[in-house]
């Protein structure tokens, strides 16, 4: 089982680590996470350099792909060159994203006509790709899902853990971050 | 303003990245956040290298210390000539623990007769340093605080900015990473 999380320059710290970080929390079988960028590191918004597990063409194979937000969606949504490394099918595999990460999933197509959320500042831009914006945290549509608002990974990666392995399996996971007395206790 | 964060090699990501993410989302004057290591380098508990800021010595003219968590607080709660780096003084200084990091904490004698909380399974080693350990997300202790479980990153950084930069500036940042419709709205 191959889980992608696309990255990029300026990602949005949050928004690639909560993900990354829950689903490695997985114990089982060949449960082989990754994080695939254009070049082999790839700097936060915050600054912070991170090396790449691959390429993004890696994704094209992957059982699940998520896309990981930031400011330069806004330039890649329109980067023809860009999204031709992907072939991505929603019948084969489970597609998300996180906050602005939407508009990459809409300029490849996959939530045209369909619901969908995004960052707040995302909402115009995502509405011009024929997406119908809610307001809600996250948006499932077939196997194709979108989540807004950084902890809301926490549905993102709820709703993939879930389905390949069971609610037993997302529960501990997601129980494992919460607040000590607010989740998590001490028996 | 110097905020810096203690890292280690198998540091909890979340740990380090939810408060690091936060801590850069504040826009004041001379406002500098930084991870410190004892190397150049450090690898999460989920495999992520990432470079230090700095060698933690530089923690001892800090404004703000945060110890993150991971396994290796087990070890360097014994380790006489890694807790020997830090001069930490809280008349002068706010300092704070996420999780396991509270460990650090005890072993340099912070937290002697007073109530901290800390990530369940480190519950007993805790209270073995003579602190009263508490089923709570986070407890304050003058300068010093411990939070638990990776969420209570909110009230750690919550803690930091409000004291210094005030209440508005806190909510600001905190709601930044609310869900859509949960927090965070299209308006």
């Amino acid at each position: 089982m191959n889980i992608s999380i696309i990255a990029f320059d300026e990602f949005t710290d949050i928004d690639l680590f909560l993900p990354w970080d829950l689903l490695k929390r997985v114990n089982a079988p060949n449960w082989n996470v990754q994080i695939l960028g254009e070049q082999s590191y790839h700097t936060s918004k915050s600054g912070l350099t991170i090396p790449m597990h691959g390429n993004i063409t890696l994704a094209n194979s992957s059982d699940v792909v998520l896309f990981t937000s930031g400011p330069a969606t806004r330039q890649k949504m329109k980067d023809t060159q860009y999204l031709s490394h992907f072939q991505l099918d929603p019948e084969k595999q489970m597609i998300g994203s996180m906050c602005t990460g939407a508009l990459l999933l809409a300029a490849q197509g996959l939530l045209k006509g369909k619901q969908a959320t995004t960052y707040p500042t995302a909402k115009k831009l995502l509405e011009g790709f024929g997406v119908t914006v809610v307001e809600k945290p996250f948006v499932v549509e077939g196997n194709v899902a979108t989540a807004a608002g950084c902890l809301a990974a926490q549905n993102l990666v709820g709703w993939v853990i879930e389905k390949l392995l069971g609610t037993q399996v997302k529960e501990t996971v997601l129980k494992s971050i919460l607040p000590v007395g607010e989740g998590l206790s001490f028996d």
